[in-house]
């Protein structure tokens, strides 16, 4: 069952996303038994094992540029004896290159080129298929949400989640708190139509450039 | 799987427990296929109805004073085809006296009997049952805790989680607040032993109380 | 004193700025005694009132395109016997055109101008002159922190500031959530040197560009 | 002015109030320049020395029991030169007993005694005397909410505050969140009826108590 308590997991000095993010994100991937997952940025491989377990008639490839993040995710995925992971030690985009098919994207980590992973696995996902980002930087956001705002043959819809961990002070209970993420979470429901690039000038009636 | 859209329930005006809520409330409570499961304050009876598919082979007893609420789980169990809910409409703890063994405790609302409430499921429950309330005010959280450090027997962790859900405001996206919600999650660990009230005191060298 | 009460304002159907966003807001802009203060997109003019009272020998230019909303900064400057308001009835930039020398620039909107505004304040704000932003939007926060980082010759922090205010249920207390604002505030630190835009790309190798 | 960088305070290993929590803090305690103001859980001294620069002709007594920040509370004082703080390194409420009169109360910390400390803040503090206090616990806060409600010859609100501080990672801003804090603040509005308590049970059917 979903929801793997954070100090299970075999962590180096690598980010994991923590547990309640990683519930809300999988759900919301919407993962079947049979599906074909990439989680892009895969870090400790959280989610990459919590995804395969779900899918445990399909395959996660996790792609994971940090090479003491690959053996950590190899680590974990033998610990929770997870076998339908494949571990990509590369940067994204260029790690998708040899998965033909997308059923769906998790994206953790982008490193700055966002869009460039966005649209290889635009190219690869059918209709049906679910994108699912965590955001902790407002660019990230702001850069997601401008592209699908242009890619109308996605439905998409975000959320800020923080959580507060209460931990024992005394006899008391005290909130700590954790770094808010922002969830992204697009469903493709039509092929691209050359149409919606017009559709979208006719709807916005300006440019707004964010340069950083 | 677990994450239907706040939409698709039949809503009257009975506050609803949102999305994110009700997917990491039931994550923590661990349902099991079998398992009888009560949901005390069930509202609008989403919490039940996706704990009812969870324990698919098992039963959940939705415990509701007001009649709305009884309408609405009986109009939502009926639209999402669920079978295995018992609707009680009744106030809690009386609500709970039929039923003799509870694997699972969900609690959306007290009613201002929670320490009642508490106790009912307490005799009710198994070493390794599980106890997920909900709680919206601060004094149902402080009693809660209060109660569960009073309970060795029980092991607890508490979350706040606030959710911010974003929204088109012309072509850019604002985020939308929605009330935070503390999560309480206690397992059973051990039956009761006379000690642990001694324990406590040996552990607590002085008594707070709260009265309101 | 600054932290007048939300209620103690006229108010319509124009979003108004929450005491506690206003406060902190008011702080951070530093406003002195003899400051010149532009209020842009003013609203009820809650922010203009309580900097005139801070800037009591200077002037606050509230400057708002809604007529509704002139009308309620008049009332309000009334209400308060604030003297030292001048309110403009314009969008911005437009609004700011009359005004030679800016101490003080506080942006609660921005009517998707933002660079624009940015610009033209740029022109009339002195070394140690402070801007102040609330943002409610991804996109005017990313667009803020875009055009702060290519103009070096300001020296910028940033915070999200979410506010959960407890209401009575009953004799409980329950938290309602306010949507989050973010505060942006920039100091002039000194003139603009032709080289920042070069230092900028030399320490920013590549360009993120968000359309929406 | 208010304000002050929380890194211009010399600092230990005490925990300090932050800055946006600080000026919510002194704008709620209303403080007027001739002001008796007493600062328990003093800590760092940074409320202190902020309400010490407000309370100009007033003093404000710094209680603090642990040796190291009594120390860091006189190293402020000095490094930002204020001289109407007396530092009382005691417990509360003993530390108050050579206080006669209070004007304003800021509580940081309460020790396990804040229904104690309140009740001599209570027989010091006149009528349109205020009470701030900064909960960092559940019980805390419970415990003053109870408080308050029994002591209807207080009016109160209370607001949880949550900052998320932008930092840049590369190019990127990301969010760091401070842990919540609560603000509870009372203004005395009328001296202690002997029905009170009455009005209060005719209120109120029914009584909670959390013990911890």
């Amino acid at each position: 069952m979903l929801g793997i308590d954070d100090e299970k997991f075999i962590r180096g000095k690598i980010p994991m996303t923590k547990r309640e993010i990683r519930i809300l994100t999988l759900v919301n991937a919407q993962i079947g038994t049979n599906d074909i997952v990439v989680d892009i940025g895969a870090g400790t491989g959280s989610i990459s094992i919590e995804a395969a377990k779900i899918a445990n008639k399909g395959r996660v490839y996790a792609v994971e540029k940090n090479s003491e993040g690959v053996k950590l995710i190899e680590q974990n995925a033998e610990k929770f004896s997870v076998k339908n992971i494949t571990v990509i030690n590369a940067t994204a985009p260029e790690g998708l290159s040899k998965i033909s098919k997308i059923d769906v994207a998790i994206i953790g980590g982008s490193g700055g080129f966002l869009e460039e992973i966005l649209s290889a696995i635009n190219n690869k996902i059918k209709v049906g298929g679910r994108i699912v980002l965590n955001c902790i930087t407002i660019q990230t956001l702001a850069n997601a949400l401008g592209w699908l705002k242009f890619h109308q043959e996605y439905k998409y819809d975000a959320v800020q989640v923080q959580i507060n961990r209460f931990k024992n002070l005394g006899h008391y209970d005290m909130a700590e708190a954790l770094n808010p993420v922002h969830i992204v979470t697009a469903v493709k429901i039509s092929e691209m139509q050359a149409s919606n690039v017009l559709n979208f000038y006719a709807k916005y009636e300006r440019r707004v450039v964010c340069e950083i």
